[in-house]
């Protein structure tokens, strides 16, 4: 039985040590937080996650979603779970009072979201994507729908989705077929289908909202070919009248449950609209003048909105699964013996020394510590700036927030839960054939991890989006700034002798990220194809050197710690030990990434199609 | 559903342009070899593998194997097809014919294996592990046993298995505790539980041979704490006489079949041994004198010689999956709409591009065939070495072949079933969400080729095989001539214009390779650590040249060929792209490779086992 331990100790680093938090005490949320309430929060909230959601993990796998007689079932103790997690306010976290919430920082709320994603995957999507519904129907939504309907998502009495794919488009929404068409009321009907809709059909909740988007056809009831007609809109499970009372049930029914390789606790529903009665969101489109040029309707603004979160929830998937798989592995490495050490015995009582004791395991199960912590670093910074972005001091800081958390969403997305997926594999492999089998969960791991690195945009479509559209939005502003940011990082270093092993290899993989940076401004522009083909060694390079930046940063927090004196010494020293490992073990990466990306996109264009 | 394609002219451009195979009219089984046959061979069986295997592979899956009232039952088809593969004599196709083999040489048979693994991973298992435990009960059984047992085994009449692993123990087989208790008839009997034995029980034949190590207890019945008396056995399912008559059935059950992440149509079972009938084999060992020390018996000899032919087939298997893997991602990706060309629109007649126009998709699958023939390449290399290594013409040429493959056996184990892996995720990940669900297979690819990294033994275990044993073999005589094959064939391409975009990265690699090596032999003598801490680098790095040493030999015989005109220009063009993709995407790792290992153990070794 795999298990988890909350990581709150390296939260509270995070937020109180190397962040410093205590600085914003004039932002929303911020004023009356201090240690001992992020500690009371995240260890309460840690104690729920390890006994509540994680014992429920390998169960929701083993039986998995069922439709039946057009009602979804989730996995036994899913429901009991959920009523639990709602009863004790974890849903509501972090949104606003106004709407019900705890008003808690997104600092914190991300932090109870990692530990839902390492504790049980499945699980946790419901209320991921109730989150990210809620605060676009919070952004977009009519009065009414904020007073009766937002509530209810805060508090988890009702349950959200995000409907975009269908069965011939994901990525190329251009193409979607699904329609919606305006009534006298002002209401529309929607009628399509949609797939892949996690937590589209399930028995969690009596209501589930529906963000969907789809297009208004043309007075001849023609579909555009373009994004110019897409809009959001609302569709209810169970309709809601205006005054909040439920009314007849709407026109959308799960029309099957997809079988997948993972998250099999979670539903991932094809969703039949049929007339269903649907509210439209944000501002109404106008209809396009000839000629006009016009790659989306004002409505998809919403819908952008809550996939730039939901990119950044996965993100945190990724250093979820990381994190859980990792604490499984170093169970499993303490506890099974086999061969000695290689500089000789270390248990001579026992018949053989246990696994810990190899180098290679170490290197296994580090690389999984490093990736964690160092990510974490990253999605806790990024989820300040999501609040310094608005309620920063000045311009340049609301600004540099702004920039910069648009910046590294691709890369939280993709590079994040690559590693997710690549630490969860080398945990299972600590495992030997004994990972394999199902009983010890590590398989598991690697299967609804796998996930990760697909939906919320595929990563190489991430990786499109950091060189196609990213680096040069604002004229390249946000890059240049944040590339200052590194440099600054440096320069606070230089010159200490102390941390000279840590700043040298970043220095190093900055470098060739600025390298890659110029060859590409220098040869996109020419052959768009190049862009296309670096672009997943860019966005690797990109996430390489980020994490780096987090770790010298950690590196210099921890290295003052142990010269000032700590009643904590080992807590500080391995964070040495983890920056050096990144540095030593990952930042190697950056050169051959330099290298493919130089390589240009020639020889990927050589072949025609018929010839692969 | 997907689809499986036999690559039947790459073999053939393998065997007969590549490594000229017409050269060897002298050896055993290459006399009346020529094109036509290896071609009627393999696409006979690649038809095999095509039509009946193929189209049971995501049955298997689905229904998995099952233990009901004591027997095992293979999923729906299995025997069927099973018989129709012993009917057509695939199962003999590479034994002698003193055997009842059809007495190809082996660069033919591992032809038909790949493909077999390619159509029908878990299917072929089952062969596959017989083939393994019938050489070895050819090369140490008693002659009853070659007379009686060996054909029914080359036939296919009845199966095999390999019987290592226990519940506690699998890469420390020190610390076994099956027994084997000699008999006054000079048989024993074996008790004692195994686990993840392939094929440990099914209804596909009516016997099974289990090739069984175990210990054999001293005269107060106490088992030694290390190799000295573990012998090799043979334990009948049900028992045969000397004369080959059926006897009554053994006593060895199957306790369980394992739940696994993959290869569910291949039953990994528990099994009880209780006092069964068993066979040694092999020389009689002598009592371990005091104060000798002694690391095996002698009849560990045919274990070792069955597993390392495990392990070249497990190589074999990370082709395989990458081939078919990669085969269904491009059928995907010319089928599937998204977006457009980031050059213009290349379908103007279309909604969208297929996705194959994408840079990063063609990245993903370039890599895929890149691998792919590569790693071809070198496995029917190490197949004819085999052959080499018995009937070369000089002391030189047979020492050069055995050393060699046996440098290589780790290399091709790990590296290739990494990349097997790496590939089938990617081909995975060009199908978007479609890839998550199991309609399409990708994810069953997945699921299948993970194995490869952990069965006969972890790759983290045949990376210390490399560099602790491997490289030191005959004071590094193997090694050394092997580098010497390298310069020489970059000697020979010298002042090739055409080739140095092959040769250039191909001697940066093998540069790095050099540097790593004598890194190694420096460092590890003074903390065998270091030669932990870097050996999963090195044998990546080992293998990204060892695979680029053959996409040069390719390159320069596809320029010759186009040089001299062919009438099949595409084959040679696109042998050049795929060189070229090796060399300017995989190489550059070299350098990454080398830089952690040069990094060494200090880090890794760092933090005490409570820390983690």
């Amino acid at each position: 039985m795999p298990t988890y331990k909350a990581p709150v100790d390296d939260f509270n680093f995070l937020m109180w040590e190397l962040h410093k938090i205590d600085q914003y005490k004039d932002w929303p949320g911020y004023a009356d937080l201090d240690r001992e309430l992020t500690t009371a929060v995240l260890s309460e909230g840690g104690k729920f996650c390890e006994e509540v959601l994680q014992p429920l993990n390998q169960v929701g796998d083993e039986h998995g979603c069922v439709l039946e007689n057009g009602v979804v079932r989730t996995p036994p103790g899913f429901k009991d779970a959920y009523e639990q997690y709602c009863a004790n306010g974890w849903n509501r976290l972090g949104s606003p009072e106004t709407m019900g919430g705890a008003g808690l920082p997104g600092v914190v709320s991300l932090a109870f979201t990692e530990m839902g994603f390492s504790a049980n995957h499945a699980f946790s999507m419901y209320p991921g994507l109730t989150g990210a519904a809620m605060a676009a129907l919070a952004a977009t939504g009519a009065p009414w729908m904020k007073e009766h309907i937002v509530p209810k998502m805060v508090s988890g009495e009702w349950c959200g989705t995000m409907c975009l794919t269908e069965p011939h488009c994901g990525t190329d929404l251009r193409l979607m077929k699904t329609k919606a068409v305006e009534q006298d009321d002002g209401t529309y009907r929607l009628s399509g289908t949609k797939i892949f809709i996690s937590g589209g059909d399930h028995d969690l909740t009596d209501n589930i909202i529906h963000m969907v988007i789809a297009k208004i056809p043309d007075e001849n009831g023609k579909l555009a070919d373009d994004l110019s007609t897409v809009n959001f809109f609302m569709v209810a499970k169970v309709n809601v009248a205006e005054d909040g009372t439920l009314k007849d049930r709407n026109g959308v029914a799960c029309g099957s449950i997809e079988k997948k390789m993972g998250i099999k606790g979670s539903s991932t529903c094809v969703l039949n609209f049929d007339e269903a009665v649907a509210y439209r969101l944000g501002p109404k489109p106008q209809p396009k003048k000839e000629g006009e040029k016009r790659s989306s309707a004002a409505g998809m603004k919403g819908m952008f909105g809550m996939m730039n979160a939901a990119r950044l929830g996965v993100g945190i998937q990724g250093v979820a699964s990381a994190e859980v798989a990792y604490q499984n592995g170093v169970e499993y490495a303490n506890e099974r013996t086999a061969g000695r050490a290689l500089d000789g015995v270390k248990f001579p009582g026992q018949s053989a020394d246990p696994i810990m004791v190899h180098p290679d395991v170490r290197r296994m199960l580090l690389m999984g510590r490093s990736f964690a912590e160092g990510a974490r670093a990253v999605t806790t910074w990024v989820a300040i700036l999501m609040s310094q972005m608005h309620h920063g001091k000045t311009e340049e800081e609301r600004e540099f927030a702004a920039d910069t958390q648009d910046l590294l969403t691709p890369v939280i997305k993709a590079f994040f839960t690559d590693m997710g997926f690549e630490v969860s594999n080398a945990a299972m492999q600590c495992y030997g054939g004994h990972g394999y089998v199902r009983d010890h969960g590590m398989e598991q791991f690697v299967r609804d991890a796998r996930i990760n690195q697909i939906y919320e945009g595929a990563n190489g479509v991430q990786a499109l989006d950091l060189v196609g559209r990213k680096l040069a939005r604002n004229g390249g502003r946000g890059v240049m700034n944040y590339f200052a940011h590194i440099e600054t990082a440096l320069k606070e270093c230089e010159g200490n002798e102390k941390l000279s092993a840590f700043a040298e290899p970043l220095r190093a993989g900055y470098q060739a990220l600025g390298d890659a940076t110029g060859w590409l401004m220098e040869n996109a522009p020419g052959d768009r194809n190049h862009a296309g083909a670096g672009s997943v060694d860019y966005l690797r390079l990109f996430g390489l050197v980020t994490v780096g930046l987090m770790w010298l940063k950690m590196a210099k927090v921890a290295q003052e710690a142990l010269d000032q004196g700590t009643d904590n010494p080992g807590f500080y020293e391995r964070k040495l030990t983890l920056a050096r490992f990144w540095m030593e073990r990952m930042m190697p990466d950056a050169g051959a990434c330099l290298a493919r990306i130089r390589a240009g996109a020639a020889t990927l264009m050589e072949l025609d199609a018929a010839s692969f």
